[in-house]
């Protein structure tokens, strides 16, 4: 490029995203794919991997001198991991984990009533094959005691304007849960991680929302109470539909950690026109947090009034350890009569969770985890 | 009693219930206690916690006889354990756990429209303290391999007409984890388990459907593939709404195991007289299978429009392992102006799961699961 940067920028050292991106952010950068792109393999493309980030990118110099280290209540003796450590001493592990932003359809929810923060569409959720080292085994090396904590803290290498680094925190019964699959994980889908995802280290917390699953790790702390952070305390949490920002109190709810069922039609878009008769196919996804499954994914193409399954996309993983997306595809006639109608997807999962039918009864002043049925308008003429 | 006793009954064994109890089947025997007796204690007597009986309570001769057989594939040479070796070689575990059938509030899915199956109010639910040893410590003894297994099958001593037990089984992916807590259980609330819950030996499978924590069982069979029976396969399974008697095929289905989100208003009941601003005291249970605990319970009475945060009373149970129930309490004014209103009560669960609003998208042709929001019609005059 012939542009000349401004070095006081601090999102100048940033790379090119994919041109297909919708930006909801550019500095920090968030983006979302196209909803027709996002369901066009199992394995999300890396360049077009949802991003969500909090802050700028942080610069990594050397990955050579990068080191993990791991202290905090419950370890004697603190420890540091180069990326070669992690995989020389730890048995190497492969999963296929969906990540889901905490903000995703939160533009559905905006539309029943105003909320703050970044305008997602349905995207802001992708599914990609992680290759790392189980966290419980890197803390069992560790000889860290899970009686002692309460958390398990992460820090990032990104940092905000007074230098402090992002931070969030999970429980320790999940750290420390091997069949939970938490994981450090150095590569995506088999390759080098992006830098937008988190080179050249970051945690993986299947089923749990996205803002807890850290990039750039470089600081994993055991603690007897969660994180501090502004991420962990003043965000990301949800209220009832009466709690507004002049009677909130974040002190009061906990931070969102697994995050419920979700579901989405990315094909048709809205506003698309069939002749009546013709064949149209709905196309979509359905997720749930905590390693449930999808059972099921019903859509209507008359308000809800029938019902008709769809035919599901899904890969073998273990009971309880479900972490991967669920892609579904109907073909279904248009109806004869003209006129506008209203395509809806809703999803069961594994415990027999239902989504909400709207926004009614789960929205929330921050506009986090909307996943009321999803519905799209067409047109037949 | 001076009755004669009909031989040829095959309840006559059976014992007195309580008094207070609506029996919605006298044979087999099931039966619910008053909602305001339901929740007067956070355990539940044994007396009064919840019966469902799919047969005839077997006839326990001799307890000292009685053995458990643990065979199947993944287990070179099936064991046989008396309750006393059970005692002794395992280590004794208490938890507190809920048990809700399948088929809880039935009667407000019928309202909605026509179900089969036994009219189960709000209190097909119960919660009690179980004692006795892990699954996974016996499975672990008997040096079963898990990886062999899909699942394990546990049948009870009550039989049907033709001599073949009950029988159900749950994912071997969750019979082998010791953080699932699965459990075969010989006291209930401190005391010998009544007949009706299973004496001398039951299944709990903490955060499941009832129907899968089999009673009196006296084998456990681990088996690649699940159980064939009546109850596992041409029951307790959902289809979506626009299933019916006429296209239904119950292979199509998944066995309900893990129970989603569940809460109800157990005070006041329908048709309660308040005075204008007089205090109204509502109070319920709210409870989420699968070990998620409950966040919040919000309380509406004006149909929706407002809601109320409820108190709650909770135990500390680990995290993803909050097997008991949350009772809730809150006190609100009754509205000045004078009519019928709607208190309505719904939850949120440690993954965010809502509740869905009413039957319309959870309807199923045998009423199973019915989890909408709770309502209760009171008087204002
Ligand atoms: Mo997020
Ligand atoms: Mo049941």
């Amino acid at each position: 490029d012939e542009k000349p940067v401004d070095t006081s920028d601090l999102f100048a050292h940033e790379p090119e995203r994919h041109p297909a991106f919708k930006i909801n952010s550019a500095k920090p950068f968030n983006a979302e794919p196209p909803p027709l792109l996002l369901i066009d393999k199992f394995l999300t493309p890396n360049a077009l991997f949802f991003i969500r980030n909090h802050l700028p990118l942080p610069k990594i110099e050397n990955v050579d001198t990068f080191e993990v280290e791991i202290r905090g209540v419950g370890i004697e003796r603190p420890i540091s991991l180069k990326l070669q450590d992690l995989q020389k001493r730890f048995k190497q592990h492969t999963i296929t984990s969906t990540v889901q932003c905490a903000g995703n359809r939160r533009s559905h929810m905006r539309q029943f009533r105003e909320v703050k923060g970044l305008n997602w569409e349905t995207s802001a959720i992708s599914n990609a094959e992680w290759t790392g080292v189980k966290l419980a085994d890197v803390l069992a090396y560790a000889d860290a005691k899970e009686d002692k904590v309460g958390h398990v803290l992460f820090q990032g290498l990104d940092t905000d304007h007074d230098g402090s680094p992002y931070e969030a925190s999970i429980p320790a019964e999940t750290a420390f849960d091997p069949r939970r699959d938490v994981m450090l994980v150095y590569k995506m889908n088999g390759e080098e991680i992006p830098i937008d995802h988190g080179y050249p280290l970051r945690v993986i917390v299947p089923g749990t929302v996205g803002a807890r699953q850290v990039k750039w790790v470089n600081k994993i702390i055991l603690s007897e109470i969660e994180s501090q952070s502004h991420w962990q305390q003043n965000d990301y949490k949800a209220f009832n539909s009466s709690t507004d920002w002049h009677n909130v109190d974040f002190s009061k709810a906990e931070p969102i950690q697994e995050y419920p069922l979700q579901s989405a039609i990315c094909e048709p878009k809205d506003g698309i026109t069939y002749k009546p008769g013709e064949t149209m196919t709905l196309k979509g996804y359905a997720w749930s947090g905590g390693g449930r499954g999808i059972l099921r994914v019903d859509v209507s193409t008359d308000g809800g009034k029938t019902w008709h399954t769809a035919r599901l996309n899904q890969i073998q993983q273990p009971r309880n350890r479900t972490w991967a997306w669920t892609l579904w595809e109907v073909a279904l006639p248009a109806p004869n009569e003209k006129g506008e109608i209203t395509l809806i997807c809703k999803a069961t999962d594994t415990s027999h969770n239902a989504q909400p039918e709207n926004a009614e009864g789960i929205w929330n002043l921050r506009g986090l985890i909307h996943n009321a049925w999803h519905n799209v308008k067409v047109t037949v003429e």
